[in-house]
């Protein structure tokens, strides 16, 4: 089971990516292809090449954040990403983890790979723990801006199998995000998703969720539209920064005034929440409903959000999602 | 100037509102008239009624949570809400605060007081501060689930004016909520709004923001429909709750150690930030369309909530707010 890493995508690239993929090769004794500019990587990888199990396939070329996604990808087709997802098209790879272009991913995901049959918008899945041990999965987390009822229904289902074998939940509560619990509430698309919802017999739809249910444990499954999905996380995100940035002034002032020890205890409590808004914890968003397991990651990512993305990827090729989703949809 | 605070509605109703009402009367030497059971309201406030400006009006009906706004309004003419608006109507107070049932309170504003004239959607401008000294509003934070791009340019104003008179802004940035900061990116419906916004030659449009621009000087004003407002809002008040719980325990445990002084030092620059994300500390969220300063607090507002929504609302009244729009509407 290897496991691409575009090496060429993201803003910390290629340093951090591949800083990254050796720790993951290291900690989950993953085995990684490294993806991207071969020289650079022979330099950046080298000593590692041999002890750890890494290997190196070339790709010439970087879409950029701002290139538009498909002409990019008409025209570098030495491309770190058409290459990753080629790989694992070709079976040379059980997953492609990226933190570059996210269009540019899906769209080399949905072309290159194809969707499996039966689904109509594959849609991102992400991780979300701001409960310690109780993590919820947020469905769709950016691929589709604009959604219909049927829709929303099929990523509850996409997410129901990701819950139960990623999260280990036997039956996962699904909620559906809107501004009120009553199933009155909401905007047209979710009202009309409600009733539909509500007659999926095989599914545990507890009903609507709120936007503070994101920190209980109301819901296992969050269900939404990609636009307001992408805007909660980022919200999350944010905050999530802002806290960080306060928390290293606090532990500067812990050090300066030698206040060690017990002083820190008072904070684990807040660490773990701040790591649970943090991006690099969760490490990516998984696309289900393609033809292979493709892990996006944030733009952003440094080593620790990239070795976490590879142990999200590595957990999903092992659960062998794409199966599992194929057959709950084909019967 | 009189405000006309609720006193029926609301988790924590009566006690905490009155609390707060009178808290409102002693630090800012508000005008407050206090909207409920009469004979309640006289054993609860009953030794401050001759000392501070605060009077009763009788209100014996109070309309649950859980009820139908409208159908509830019209069964329940003796509700503090439906009184406490007509008090606005009659011009016998200048503003009216209520933490209770939030469709009804709209409902009884449109229906009772109306909108101004060449607004087609009134909606609700919250205050959000994330940033210390930087204050964001957005709106719509959750009066209308469903909007076409027209409502979404109008909200704009609507907020430009706000920002104006209640910020002190000279010319706001007015950001377009968005899942992505280039023009093309978005919902059908912010796509069509980032058009229409870009063409308002008297607004100081910067494009799109994203969900972590609420914790950065990105806008002054962001501009969202009532559904993702109303998600976004509740997502930072829930992780807010949960800071504020953390915190608390990292109190208590620096109590318990004796740490003091130095160690809560480190934990100011964070106190800040959870106080910004405190629904408690902003008070409500203003009805900006309506002919009338109306101020919708969050159901589980306590005293300091209810203070701080009679403080905005002095403000809004004192700014004449309701005139502006009108005059910005009809030139």
């Amino acid at each position: 089971m290897k496991i691409a890493v575009d090496t060429s995508g993201g803003e910390f690239a290629p340093h951090e990516i591949v800083k990254g993929a050796i720790k993951a090769a290291q900690e989950y004794n993953a085995d990684i292809i490294l993806v991207g500019k071969k020289s650079l990587l022979h330099v950046l990888a080298g000593r590692h090449l041999n002890k750890l199990n890494i290997s190196i396939v070339n790709a010439s070329q970087t879409i950029g954040f701002h290139e538009h996604p498909v002409e990019a990808l008409r025209k570098k087709t030495r491309s770190s990403i058409a290459i990753g997802i080629k790989l694992l098209k070709e079976g040379k790879a059980s997953a492609f983890v990226s933190a570059g272009n996210t269009g540019a991913v899906l769209a080399a995901a949905f072309f290159g790979l194809g969707k499996i049959e039966g689904v109509e918008r594959p849609a991102l899945v992400s991780v979300i723990k701001l409960v310690p041990q109780s993590p919820v999965l947020m469905i769709d987390a950016g691929a589709n801006a604009d959604c219909r009822p049927s829709h929303l229904v099929q990523f509850a289902r996409l997410a129901n199998i990701y819950a139960q074998h990623i999260l280990g939940i036997k039956s996962p509560k699904i909620g559906l995000l809107s501004n009120g619990e009553e199933e009155a509430k909401g905007n047209r698309l979710t009202k009309e998703t409600h009733q539909l919802l509500k007659e999926q017999a095989d599914l545990n739809f507890i009903g609507n969720v709120e936007g503070h249910d994101l920190s209980t444990r109301a819901a296992d499954v969050i269900v939404t539209d990609g636009f307001t999905g992408n805007i909660v996380l980022k919200t999350v995100e944010g905050l999530g920064d802002s806290l960080l940035k306060m928390r290293q002034i606090g532990h500067a002032f812990n050090s300066a005034y030698h206040l060690r020890g017990r002083a820190l205890l008072a904070d684990v409590g807040l660490g773990s929440l701040v790591k649970g808004m943090d991006y690099r914890e969760y490490g990516g968003a998984c696309l289900l409903g393609v033809k292979g397991n493709v892990i996006v990651s944030h733009g952003r990512s440094q080593a620790v959000a990239i070795k976490n993305a590879i142990g999200l990827a590595s957990r999903t090729a092992e659960q062998d999602i794409c199966r599992l989703i194929a057959e709950a949809h084909n019967g």
